[in-house]
C-alpha cells in the first residue's frame, strides 16, 4: 500500500507574542520591501509571504528572477521557524537547497514555509513557491532549509 | 599524503562572442538592476559580479539578505556555465545549495562562479560570495548549482 | 488561510510494464542486496523500498549509517522517476540534497520516494525515510533528487 | 582580474589526539567495513577515505552505485570535520548536498573531505570522490555538508 498522506503536524508556539514578532520581523527586512513582499498567511509553523509582478523583479524571459523565488521561499521558511522559537531567539539560515520546478510566471508569486521538524538549535522547514494566475497556480520551486535559533538575535 | 590542490580546468569556449553574449545577458536581468549587480571579471567558465551595499538590500541586522547573497551567486554561476555554451543555447538553473558561512557584511558583495563540470545538457558550477571591505574579505557563502542549456532560449 | 493538503498528482505511466521494470532494475542493483533492500510498495511516481536492521549497515552508536539511509532514498526517488518513463529510458542520479531528521533507529528502515515533478529530462522527486518500531515510525529524513532520463540506458 | 586560488585554510586541532580520534571512530563504522572503507590520508580537517571495487557495491551499470559515493563522502567530510573537534564532542551529519558528475568507475573509489569553515556547534565541509584507474582519476562527485558537534557524544 501505497500512502501519501504526509502528516501534518500541529504546532505549539512557545511565545504567546509569536504571530507579532514574525510580522515584525518580515517587517524589519528591507529586502523584503524591496521586492514588494507581505505575509499572506501565517500559524505556529507555517507563513506564507507573497509579492506581485513587477518588471525590476525579472530575468531575462520576462518571469520572476529565481533570486527572488529563493528570496520569498528563504524568508518563508525563516520565519515559520521564528514562529516556534522561545521568546530572545532569533533565527539565520544555515543552508538551503531549491529546485526550480516551472518558469516563475504570474501575477503573483507565494512561498508556503512550512516546518518539518523543530528543534532547540536547528530548525528544518520546507518552502514551496507557487505562480498565481487567473486560471490557476503552478508550482514553481521547491525548497529544504535549515534554520538556527540563535538567543539574543533580534529580528 | 594530502593533495590540496584542485585542478584548475581551462575550458574553452564553444562561442567566439561569449563574453558579449555573457555581458548582453546579464544587461537584459532587470532584477540585476534591482540588486546593483554587475560584472567583476569574466573569463570563459568563470564570472564574478558584485553589488555595492544599500539599505535595500538588507535582512533585520543590517547585512546584505541571503537572497542578494543568492541571487548574485546564482546568476555568477548561471553566466559560467553560458560563457560555454554554442550559440543558440540559453541558460536556466535547475537546481542549487547554498551554505551560508559568515554573515553578508562589506561594502561590496562579490559572487564568483566558476564551472566544475560543463556538458552538454547539464553544467554544474560552484559559486563563493565574499564580502569586502577595507580590512580584507570574508567567505559569506559557497553554493553548487547545476545549470541547463536550452537551445532557442535567447540571453 | 493556511493551506496544508499539498495536491496529490496522479500520474500516468508511459510504459504498461513499467512495474516489471521497476522490480528488474532494483533486482539488478548489487547494492541494494549488500543493503538488504526490497521493494516495499510501488505505483506510478511512487516507490516504497525497505531494509531490515543488520549490524554491518550501522555507524559508530548503532544507529543506521547516514549512507545507507541516502543509498535507500536515492533508489526509491529514482525508481519512482523510472516508472514514468517511456520504453527504453534508464534513469540516473544527476544531484540530491539530504536533510537528517532523527537518528535512524528502528528494525525496519523505508524510504519512500515520491516524484514531484516528472519530466521528458529532468525528473523532480522528494524522498523520506522512516525508521520503524514496534511502537511507530520517526521522521529519519528527508531529501530531493534531480533524475535524468538516458536514452538507450537499461536498467 | 579572475582569482582562481582558493585560499587553503590552515587548521588548528583543538585535541592533540586528534588522528587517533579519527583512526578509531572511522574502524568504529560497522557499515564503513560493510564497503571495505579504510583511511588514505588525514591532516587537521582534511580526511581522505576509499575503498576498492567490489561487484557487491555496484549499480545496474556495473560502476559503484551512488549510495557508495555519498557514504564514502559522508564519512570523510565527518571525520575532516571531527579532526578539528575538541575532546568530548562527537560528530552528526545535519545535512549534505551531492552533485554526480561522472559514471563511478576505477578499480578504487576516493573521497577527499575538507572542512571549509569549522564551527563551535556547526562545520561546513567539502567532499569530492574521485574513481581511480591506471590512467588516471576521474571527478567523480562533490558534495557539500554540514555536521554538528555534539557534547558528550562518544565516536
Amino acid at each position: 500500500m501505497i500512502c501519501d498522506d504526509l502528516p501534518v503536524a500541529t504546532f505549539e508556539p512557545h511565545d504567546p507574542d509569536w504571530a507579532a514578532r514574525v510580522r515584525t520581523g518580515v517587517a524589519r527586512q528591507a529586502f523584503m520591501t524591496t521586492l514588494g513582499a507581505e505575509i499572506a498567511a501565517l500559524a505556529p509553523g507555517a507563513v506564507d509571504l507573497q509579492t506581485g509582478f513587477a518588471e525590476g523583479l525579472t530575468q531575462q524571459h520576462g518571469f520572476f528572477h529565481a533570486g527572488v523565488t529563493t528570496s520569498l521561499a528563504d524568508s518563508a521558511a525563516g520565519y515559520a521557524a521564528l514562529s516556534l522559537f522561545a521568546p530572545g531567539f532569533g533565527v539565520l539560515t544555515s543552508e538551503f537547497k531549491m529546485n526550480l520546478l516551472n518558469p516563475a510566471r504570474g501575477r503573483r508569486l507565494v512561498a508556503r514555509g512550512r516546518v518539518i521538524k523543530p528543534g532547540r538549535t536547528l530548525t528544518v522547514a520546507a518552502s514551496d513557491v507557487y505562480g498565481i494566475d487567473d486560471d490557476g497556480e503552478v508550482h514553481v520551486a521547491t525548497g529544504l532549509f535549515t534554520l538556527i535559533a540563535m538567543e539574543g538575535l533580534g529580528d
